[in-house]
This record gives C-alpha cells, structure tokens and sequence, in this order.
C-alpha cells in the first residue's frame, strides 16, 4: 500500500551464490526471494515457483514492493504442469516462445512479466553500484600481451554475443582456447585445465552485446580465482562497470596469493 | 625431370589419421611424407622436419612431383633452431608472422612457400573427391529438430570462422552446448559428455568460411562416432561435399549400429 511505511521496498529476486546478501547489505530492509532449489548463500530467502509467479508478484506489491533487483544465476527450472496457478498458466506459451529463442529472450520476457504486473525492475548499477568495480588493475600485473589477450577474447564474447552464447573466453597468446557455452564459466575453465599443456593467457568476462544489463551479468569470485589458477591462466579481466566482483576482499586477497591480475578494462 | 616416367607424381603430406592411406589408395605411385612425429595410419611415409623445408621440397621436384596435397591433421610442431637450413630459416620471419594471425594465416602462408618452391597445391576435393561425400542422408533418420539444430550449429560455425576458431559446434534443442576451439573436436565432445544431462541433439562440422579448402578440411571418422555417441547426440551433419569421411563403410556401420544419423547436409 503507497504511502504506508512499507511502501517502496525493494525485492531481491535471488539465485545461488553469495550475490543476493551482498546486495542486500546495502538496502534498507529488502524483502529476499529466491526459486525453490536455488536458495542463495549467507542470507534467509522466501522461496517461490515460477508455476506460481503472479500470485508472488502480487504478494510483493501487497506487502509494499515497487522494486525488484535480480541478483545471482538461476538455471531453467524444471516445470510442474499440475502446480501452476490460472493467472500464471497463461504466461506459459509467452514464456515458451521465449525460451526456444535462447536465454537473453527467455530473460527479456522475464523482465517485461514483472513490469506487466507493476514492479519496476532495476539493475545491479543502480541498486548495488558498489559491487561492480570501476576501471582498474585490482590485483596482480598485466603485461602487452595480456592486453593483447584480453582485446582478443573481447572481440571473441562481442561477436558470439550475437548469437546468444556466452559470457566468457579465454585466449592465451592470441589463440582461442575456449568459449563459454551453456555448461557456464566454471566449466569451461575446467575444460582448459583437462586440455592445455601450456600456461598464460586471460579469462574474459563480458555481458553478452544487446544483452539486458539488469540481468545475469557475469560475476567473479573466490570461486573463479581458484578455476583459473588451475587453468594455468595469467589472470582475470572484464569489461569495466560491467561484471560484479563478489566478495571483493577475498577475491583480491586470493588473486593476489595466487598471483592471478584482477582487471576491470575499459573498453578498447 | 618432366618428360622422364616419374614426372607429374603427386606428393601426399601427411598428418596423423587414417587419411593419407585412403588418398593414396585413389592414386598411381603418390610419394607419402609426414612431418617427423606425425606419422600416418595404414601407410608408409618418408619423414621430414618444417626446419629443412626447402630442400625437402627441393628433393620432391627432383623426384617429378608437381602437386602436392595434404592429407590429415598436423599440430603445430616445435621447432629446434639449430635444426634450420639457411634457406628454410630465411622463411621464419613470414612463417612466425603468420603464425601469430592464427591457423588460418599460418597454412595459407604454409601453402604459398610450396607453391613460391614451384609446386600445385592441390585440394582434396581435386585429388580425391571419392572421399567428400556429396548431399544426402547416410545412416539413420534426421528430424525436424535434428535440422534446426544443424542449421543452428551451422550458424554459430560460420560466424565463429570470421574469428579463424573452430569448424564445429554441438547444438541441441537450440541451445549451443559447445564450439569447437583449438583443442579440437574430441575434446569438444568429451565436454559436452561430461557436462550435460540431458540427451539429444547435433554435432555439426564445416571449414571455416574464408578457409583455404585445399588443407585442414573437417573429417569424420569412427572415433568421431564413439566420441558423439558418448555425448549423447542424435548425429552427425556437415557441410555437404566440404567434409572427409574416413573409413567410409566402417564408420557408416558404426552409425548404424549406435543409432546415430550420417548427414551430408546441403547449405540453407
């Protein structure tokens, strides 16, 4: 109800990953809400099922919610046919479509169900800037050819973008060793590791071209320092205010342990 | 010497694989040669080293041959200095410059030294058509969604070549679940084995557009079958008479029996 002191909260949509609390740290008493199965790590969430979304959306702006903020990765829930609502149920052709469009559609049509129903859904760069480092070399030492690397995946990501692939490649010495595809980053490094006999060489992250930048942007963690320490690469490098850089303390102090470079890069 | 008996033979350079045999076997008195440490299948072949390049190519028109083709994979090999003859180490400088622009560069630099040393290079669809099968269904049954998916993969193949990387991708219900990169096809598809759950879909294989045709055309062979049925696909498609299939009635039989389908696809 406007006006009300719950009026204008902000909903945290959350996926699996640390993303959702860092996020909330930041917010003034954020409702935080995650799909069954894909509860996020280091805070509560209330759980719902896409069979059931509008009647969650509406309970969100019943209890004063203007605002939602997508926040951590979600893979494509598996579907019950019996559990959906009425309301919900004739989304599903709509959801459909999309889906057999590819991922930045099925996320666009995600987005577009939420304003239908009323919320504004903001993105990370206005609900969290904190979290999406700026320009700059945050850990480690970057040499030509790293920058040499990191041009070349860029150019790789930005023209797979094109057709909906991923957010990631990685490129040592100017050869590509791999492009992320649906199994995600963690495995494409792991992919590197399992096939290389060299070393050197840069992961890159970067949304895809066109993509909705308040959705699923690439993020790097702890987590990620340890994979590309076992792919024998050099370091990590993203588009600059483009990529959330979670548990930045931690991440820095790891790369920096590992001798990995942390890079937020401006565009070339 | 033209005029004597041996004029006009046809040298085979061979890489690893079953291919340089099957070539042979279609001509009269071909000369085989491999690089040192890439030796072929089902074949007896002269080695030589990239290092002494010259006077090998030297010998082979000393010997009547004018034509050359290649025939099966060949990595690049590591190069010993010491190893160089003066006129080979002249050639270093444009073979690491072309190195450094990627595999395309490297073997279209590659086929140019042959021919500046006054030998044809010729394709296999030249030399050895029999091997390029043209449009048609070899084994097995292709759906509607095995051809979208062809057409899918056939689309991320091409726009990917634009970035000299891989001649295959896996795509299955649309979804791209892997793109072939410099490891190769067998470790795209061990990927995909091990990071999917599901079953389904399209390994695709096509050169690269731009690709010089005369060398590094994508084959297929009963590994390939064994791989891409460990990755649980529906089957195998590529670019109609622009692929190599080895070993053609075992690899047809092998299809067969893993309830896999063989498809020669023509062009959208």
């Amino acid at each position: 109800m406007p006006g009300t002191p719950e009026a204008n909260r902000t909903a945290i949509i959350a996926g699996s990953g640390g993303l959702a609390a860092e996020v909330a740290a930041g917010l003034d008493a954020p409702i935080v809400a995650a799909l069954e199965g894909f509860a996020p790590d280091g805070i509560a969430a209330e759980t719902f099922r896409l069979e059931r979304l509008i009647p969650f959306l509406d309970g969100l702006m019943d209890r004063g919610v203007t605002r939602v903020v997508f926040a951590g990765a979600v893979r494509r829930p598996a579907l019950d046919p019996e559990a959906f609502d009425p309301l919900t149920a004739r989304l599903v052709p709509r959801i459909a479509m999309a889906m057999r469009q590819g991922d930045d559609a099925a996320l666009r049509e995600l987005i577009a169900i939420f304003e239908d129903a009323g919320l504004a859904v903001a993105g990370l760069r206005e609900v969290a800037p904190q979290l999406l480092p700026a320009s700059g070399i945050l850990a480690g030492r970057v040499t030509a050819a790293d920058d040499a690397d990191a041009s070349r995946a860029a150019e790789v990501v930005a023209t797979l973008g094109a057709l909906d692939i991923g957010q990631g490649a990685v490129v040592a010495g100017g050869l590509t060793l791999a492009v992320e595809t649906l199994p995600g980053t963690a495995a494409m490094l792991e992919f590197t590791a399992q096939s290389r006999s060299g070393r050197g060489g840069v992961l890159w992250k970067a949304p895809k071209p066109g993509q909705d930048l308040r959705i699923d942007l690439p993020a790097i963690g702890p987590d990620t320092i340890d994979q590309v320490a076992a792919a024998k690469l050099n370091g990590i490098a993203w588009r600059a205010g483009h990529a959330v850089l979670l548990d930045r303390e931690r991440t820095m102090a790891a790369a920096e342990a590992a001798g990995l470079f942390l890079w937020s890069r401006p565009d070339d």
